[in-house]
């Protein structure tokens, strides 16, 4: 503790002051981070309902309310290593969704070579496509992802990607590894029947919420953490998988998902995955005055940083053996 | 699929185009319809707050986002019968409930007359007492009814109807079998101790919230196949029989009830009854600035909607066995 | 008056039925209609807060509180032509914009094809480039254009095209003439002094905010039918042209904008002029709860509407001379 | 002032307390009160949106911002006379509307009897009528009328009664004084040319939305007192007769109205009439989350009641001349 | 039952009249209670977002929802006790809080000295130290607490007492006996490893989520049963225990907590402790538009003084033995 | 222009970045400013309703709408001077008014004796008080204040400062000059006939909405910089001054007010007084959902900021002649 407890902003009063993620330090230079909270405006990929470009700054706002110490796994990350709010990924051509996944894909190289865990606040789900291209082009990663929708749908309307596709053109390209891959809360009427023929077929393992809601949230964990393994791991949060009560505010909701709580103990269930970075996505603040769905983006974000550091804590050559 | 994927509104995007039901084609007459989807704008009948009239016209604009193939039990209703939207059950006479009721039992009558099986959105609950005066004048009929009330209240300020009273009704009006009905979610403090009486007394299965609780979804759902049994069956859906989280936009709002996640496998399990009819019920938007009632009561429509095409997919004379 | 009062939809509660522009009659084919009211729902040329996309619906849902006569001129547009609501012109190609803009320009170079006048419900107003693509490609237009911002602006972030620039591509189209074009009620902080720049040297008259306050309505309206003249002229109204009070449903508000009623007053005094069109764009929804943008929007469409009939009944072979 | 500041409840937080319609004592007796002020829960008369029933106690809980002084005409009303909450006029019969206003005209006899003026917070516009009924039965009263509707209709929907009607009604039975009644703020399309023909045709004196324009709020004002004259006069301030940014949380929202400062200008104006009662309606506070209705509706009635309290304690016999 | 069903301000319309706390008759001396409801219009002592000062004057509006009988323990409060609405606590120095807490206590010192029990509707959970030190100066009492944070943190921005601190000082004070106390809900990061450490080293029972999410609704009732014992008994209930969704309106959400029907579920579990006061917090009607909140804490307030009725009627010397 | 139109926060999209006071650059340095934009998150001062000091913060979200060339006046403040936003006054002690007021001055006594003019975004009224000890010790100021209330209120509640009362405890510290003090939009209900008497006994200029009703925009203007003079001049400008429905997140809404237009042309009317610092208060964004208020009160805050920058400039010691 400081002598001056105001000198640090985790003690000032959590509505003042200008909001960063996480109340952590702003820096423009990723390379200042062991773990680079970032940004990532981005609405232009959705099919439905717009807004999720105002999620950054509704995350950066809610994120007041954060604090350091999650007496749930007892980490405290801004202990562990250098947690800094590196701004947003900078859009520069937003009028076309291919030249704006481009400007992301820049922007993550940037911190990805500045040696920076990414953990993104979005924006639409398109966003994790060009991040994947930052920081996967060596060697594919694997992903516990949490979402309504698998994501892995074909073209539409004109453009192969999109916030239905990202990871279909992921493992196209090589770099998402399909048999490290589980996706959780899977559910909501489609299309077609095989809309997400993709996730089956490259064999990723797909947990329905009817599944879950028979396995529990245990067994759940369990077996992301069997698909997931050993190797490098993203863990992806689309506020969607959510029931819509408790993020009203997305492009795309779907009655009838998981829990807050649910939630948050799958994401310490992951603690000691080999994370190499996270975002929660699709948080569209207009379609939520109450300002919950924020609020409960970046507490998963928080959530995600927690098991994060934790992760990258335990990569150090120097990291003792872990007594937990 | 179409050569022009457009030319489905399925296929379209959601947010386009002239809101009908489930984005199914209008028409005014009910034979061009195996499945009529109905509008019901009345709340004449409520005791506390109104708004439900506007009730059909936001379940039109959300259910918008309903998809045709339901993963959950690989029903798409579409496939089986034709699913229009009919309009609305025009109100004539609504300063008085009584009128008002007549007239939707006339509007109901020639749908009954063409055949086709209403699925209707509400709306306040005394618009089911005339749907069974239509529907169900030549037996009674049983009754699957999701509900934090049991709406079977004796005459309250000078009238007999009522929202709180439309079952009491029927079961004296001899259109709906007691002993055939179930009625789920059932809580909430009463004026007297013997409110819901006629409820037990009449010899209906009176499920409560806390005996929901100890049940389970599983049992709940054999106790509900166990009481409606083989004959003509009807599902009423009162949104506040979920917890006022999902569903804040009604007149009557109690505390307590279960999830829609719950609510969607509990109809999901009612697949293989009987089913004539349904509706959904006590939607008041002006109370849901965030129009998740009406997301949510779209939702259940079209859980209905499924499992009402399966049944009477079921009831053809040249229905092939069913592989499933 | 018909025999069945409720045969006629205007007739009937406003808060009943599905909803079309107006109540008027759903057609696909513009050739039924001598105005053809449309929706546009597009939102990918902002460059701020997006939503528009949803405008369309919502204007149709309030526009249920139209009535057809209108006192304040006497004119009741039913009556003086067919008015249809043919539905949106479908964007195909939603993730970029400059497609988004050639599937729009197809829909209404169909429309004006088949000899009908369209007014347009948007939509963000880089909707009305590709409206003059299809309905002034023969000959140049005028226009009066309320708004905060004249729209002439350069290329922005990659793009040409996009909701601050439309009319400056119009002009060098050969599209707008310029010397026909009045803007009205500009204000706001500008990026640099001669944003708007466009605007004056092309001859285009800007009256900004505080020019309108000494003007008044009546001086304002002489003005723009001076510069109109009796060629043909377009109506473009973009709601960020009032005070955002009356219309904070949009993508780039601007404080201290005019009435809705004395838009009202301006868009009356435009009677007589030689109307080819008009649209209303940028109402964005997510941004108004209250949905009062909406029924702005739709109250001023219906001012449109009422001048625009009649303007084309004026410009019939048999049109009698007007005693007013 | 009082020893104990506190003792008084207008001088207590106005967060605090038991709301009550300005903070005035509340009271079942009318006979206690010289001024009885009443909340009227009615919504049954509505042809579109409901939820006026629903005004009454928004309007006590924001009337708590009321003050006791009122400096722009120095009155005090609870230095004139006695002010008191006497509760909502209690409507038995809700489901039909004639019979619910029976039971409103029923309790206003007894205010009258008790020889209190009432200043009633409502609920649709049909409680008027009742009022009417029970105030004016021995003499007809004139009006001074600020909507933005005539609200002299014929019969709809089966009734002759609903609240676009209550002044056709009352002129009928003798309750009304057309030659003594304006109409102020009147606007809005209207299904037929003649649907307000009755004002005109009874001698009533209506200001459109357009003339108020020209006019100005002084004319208007001399106007107004010059067509209510020296007889007994009735003052009923529809909400809507105010621009819908003033009063979203209407039934019939009407764009193009007056100004609220425009509306206290007007009311304060009528200072020196012979009032025998007032009322504020139309407060549906379901479509203002904002309550911003309610505190406009508040401050209206507000306004009556200092000129109401002036007038009444001119006409005691005692009354000394106004210096004034 | 009365003769006249209306008599009852409990039979009457829940939306009409003036509100008190359930309906309950308004007196301002207490000795007519035996359960004396109050409200606490504090939010002097929030660290966060204030509002709850608001949190009365809503709870009385939405507590008109509230009904007689409790079917889930078939309890009637107002058979067993006169229950009363006794206003608000009156804060006269509301600029300190220190001050505001004083003016607290000397209120509740008249109720606790009129021997009514009180049931508080908050307001900021500072509250709850000023009512100790009113009802348990002469022993300390036991406490079932539910909530998110313990609340027994050290002093803060120059403040010993302030909403996160209350139950230190009131052991401190030996007002609170720590062996008798039990947390239900803690959950969420704090600032500092051993933020709650007082309440672990002073022997308080904490049952955090996590541990709630594995023991079950029945054992957290037996455990609370368990500490709470015999002696006299303080349920206080911080709204914010429940997960926001349920409770957005509250100064410091934190994701992840019960749902309202197993905190009914827990209220009830708690029939038969010797119950000496109650209290709902933390509820900040400003952070939820939709009125939920409030609802939901008037029905807590409601189960509360179920519980409490019954245990006051137990202490009775007439007190049967209860076949229950 | 720089190379990089990304490279100035003021040319990317608006929704994206870490929020600043006009997306000025931060610094904890006052001495990097000229004029410094200081957030002041209090509402510790307040009567009635609570939540300015979410002001700053939301201030901050909205003014990212503002530009940098006001077209009005021609100023750029941003190539006149250096502006900075310096973060937020951090009030250490906020459980007792006094202190809060304390710590607010000793931030501003940095401000000013770095040399910086002062801008800030409230935080209720009271803050003012501070600002003047900080900036006007060693002589008195003048200044144009705009509000519904005069704020010259005696002591309440057992305090002599509150955000009633700021500027009669300053004029009586002799911070502020009543003799150069004109209040403008002075309105509403007062609980005393001589609440504002010191206003006019100390000479301060006191124009009512009524007053302001009859001269005019113009005329206004004039005798505000009639009154202000030449000396050193302050602008407060309440929001509460305005029409709520321009403002409605405030706390203690007063119906009747100026146009956020006729706001704008007042505040540039005030260039060329000799400026020393300004305020914008009583922002309280839980009050507005829409988010209005804050755009407003940045928009204010901008012209403010504009003729600030003039001031300043003007003061230099090689101004040269202002040709204008």
């Amino acid at each position: 503790m400081t002598e001056d407890p105001f000198a640090d902003p985790l003690q000032r009063p959590r509505y003042t002051g200008i909001p960063t993620l996480m109340r952590a330090p702003h820096t423009e230079d990723p390379a200042e981070a062991d773990i680079a909270l970032v940004g990532v405006p981005l609405d232009g990929g959705v099919t439905n309902r717009p807004g999720a470009r105002h999620g950054p700054r509704e995350i950066r706002n809610q994120s007041g309310l954060m604090r350091a110490f999650n007496p749930a796994n007892r980490i405290n990350p801004y202990e562990l290593c250098r947690v800094r709010d590196v701004g947003d990924a900078l859009i520069r051509r937003p009028f076309r969704l291919e030249d704006s996944l481009d400007d992301i894909e820049a922007f993550f190289r940037e911190v990805h070579a500045a040696g920076a865990v990414p953990i993104s606040a979005g924006g639409d789900h398109s966003l994790t496509l060009p991040i994947f291209r930052a920081i996967a082009a060596d060697r594919p990663v694997g992903m516990v992802h949490f979402d309504a929708h698998c994501d892995t749908g074909g073209p539409r309307w004109g453009s192969a990607v999109h916030h239905g596709a990202p990871f279909k053109v992921a493992v196209e390209e090589g770099l998402l590894d399909p048999a490290r891959t589980v996706q959780i809360g899977i559910r909501g009427a489609t299309a077609e029947p095989d809309a997400w023929r993709f996730s089956y077929e490259s064999g990723m393992r797909v947990i329905t919420m009817d599944e879950f809601h028979g396995l529990g949230v245990e067994k759940t964990i369990a077996e992301a953490r069997r698909v997931a393994g050993d190797g490098p791991t993203y863990i992806s949060f689309d506020v969607d998988g959510l029931d819509p009560v408790f993020a009203p505010g997305t492009g795309t909701p779907e009655v009838g998902g998981y829990t807050t709580h649910e939630a948050q103990l799958m994401l310490r269930g992951l603690r000691g995955l080999d994370l190499v970075g996270g975002d929660v996505v699709e948080v569209a603040p207009p379609f939520d005055p109450s300002g919950n769905t924020a609020l409960v983006g970046a507490t998963m974000m928080y959530e995600i940083l927690c098991v994060a550091a934790d992760a990258l804590a335990a990569r150090r050559p120097d990291s003792p053996s872990d007594p937990r």
